[in-house]
């Protein structure tokens, strides 16, 4: 019984999830079909990547991953099929899976035509490729049965500037739905005053566990729950105060 | 193990639907349920059934579907079981059910005490009966044990008006959440370059199959996955370029 | 093989759910995940205790319920586990369980290491503790050997105020998705007309059984879903006819 996840830009209001899911559980029944999310920002497939690659950690080795932030469907960019990690991943080639699939990858192009519904539509292989490709490789099909294997993938420029330092330059990568800046910045220690710079405004922060180490409304750095240091407000938004939004460029430098 | 889809107006953030899901696990605890949206728009019963129809053809045959858009509920509408194309649907009688089945159709209504829980809130039949409704039918219990044949039910005026031809009038009757247009068209064929005229602006569209065949920015007229004719903007919202609404008239005419 | 359910503010935009599913099926492959809701208003905790206390009685005997609206993670309050009616609850001593689980209830606090996946994040304890411990009660672990028995948990401040009479005093406890008002009135004769007043401003209500009861545009007091007196407008928005927002208090009067 294997677990199939769900990444996309697809929206809950619109019924194409639904026929992806329909789609694999007319080939795998006893599939296990779980959402990650289908509110990535609109073909912001860096978003998307770094979803999947916050998710997939925590599921079952053996699971299949799909993944569909596809600008550029129906055109030039191949299908993938990758086995990395004990897991396996299917979408487009245009970076979605770079930064879920770590080396060593097995990497292959879709082109059997038993991994696709024919007509496929030239706007949806989420639904007439990437699903059926799913609800095989659920099924229990070898990755390799899906075409070719490709030597290289799409890659997306690496999200991480090391760990925090007393002074350091750094990204917002992704802003969460609490506010929340996620930064670029791996591990490091959080304790004392810290001073943040963003587009010329400047901000005191104070270095913490968790959101309650600090009183309500001032700002908090922390490692947070993927590994990164983020910047909080308590019981309030982030972005709200500072302004940075996802790719602002932020400066961090330890007080005391 | 059946499966057991769920399509509605109640959003996401309020208990509705996860209610539904209960009683139908309590019922058939082996049901597989998957969302096919909770975001139709508050009491659009078309849209609703558009959303229905588009996702049921992709799930396996002898699968449930609970459609539940319902501003009469408790009043004199009937509830639904309808038999079509090998899938069962549940529902009110206000057309949402019309679209996705087909003739021949079975249609019961449903008045059988164990199809109920009580007492029936007046204003959730969707928890009250359907869900029941679809537990039972989940496990197994014939459609028509619901209740008395029914000769007709509510239908929607029809959503297409023929196919794409070198002049043609049409409607939109749906945008979907990356701004694409779908419209009343179904098939025919695109190339060339087209004038898209809708409430006295105009615009110049250029036929291809995909996203990518046209420029960043530019809007193409394509045959989409449903098989409607649709209008995209390349990377941005097509109904923010033309302010083409759900419902909206449009004119299209061949110019190469 | 278990239901467990989610409740949250995590939003459907993060991977926060997902990564929580991943866990809980890592654990226990067998397990029926269903959403309740992860649009819970960020940080209510109140919001989350009613729609889990809404949901829960739909849900079959021995199902296991997991609610993180946590704004204290990582602090000093305690994660519980409760046994109560037939069904287990996992979350934080804050409230947000306190709704749904009557007494008797049998409460422990969770302290058992393999309860929990190291290093636990101070600021995810949905991911590394509360989903662990869904995991492992959906395997069969009693819920006793969480950790410790707990003789009080946070409890809410009541959201009852007795049955709808002739006149009287009531607050808006929640408005949900169609903009209809819930108070803390339960249960009462909603029959002829009646005045409604809220901060200074007058309507008139029709009593009624469901929102069809009345012409549409027109306001109607009802008993809703959950029991508890509802003020709805047909075809429209209470909330936005009347700007009664949760926690605001109103006063009904009957008039004939």
């Amino acid at each position: 019984m294997a677990v199939v996840t769900f990444t996309s830009d697809f929206g809950s209001a619109d019924a194409y999830a639904g026929a992806m899911k329909g789609v694999v559980l007319s080939l795998a029944p006893d599939a296990v079909l779980v959402d990650i999310s289908h509110e990535i920002p609109r073909r912001d497939v860096a978003a998307g990547a770094l979803a999947l690659a916050q998710a997939v950690p925590y599921f079952p080795s053996g699971s299949v991953h799909v993944a569909v932030v596809d600008p550029g469907v129906g055109g030039e960019r191949a299908g993938l099929v990758i086995e990395a990690g004990g897991r396996t991943f299917v979408g487009p080639d245009n970076g979605v899976l770079s930064l879920a699939t770590r080396s060593p990858r097995c990497v292959y192009r879709i082109d059997n035509p038993s991994f696709r519904r024919e007509p496929v539509s030239p706007t949806f292989h989420g639904r007439d490729i990437f699903a059926v490709t799913a609800g095989r490789l659920a099924r229990g099909s070898p990755a390799k049965e899906a075409g070719p294997p490709l030597p290289a993938i799409v890659e997306l420029p690496a999200m991480e500037d090391g760990p925090l330092a007393g002074e350091c330059r750094s990204r917002v990568i992704h802003v969460d739905g609490f506010g929340n800046l996620v930064t670029s910045l791996c591990g490091g220690r959080t304790e004392g005053r810290w001073q943040l710079r963003c587009a010329n405004r400047r901000f005191e922060l104070c270095g913490g566990r968790t959101f309650c180490d600090v009183a309500v409304g001032d700002l908090v750095l922390y490692e947070g729950s993927s590994g990164r240091i983020e910047i909080a407000m308590r019981d309030g938004s982030a972005v709200a105060r500072t302004g940075a939004q996802p790719g602002a460029v932020i400066e961090l430098r330890r007080l005391s």
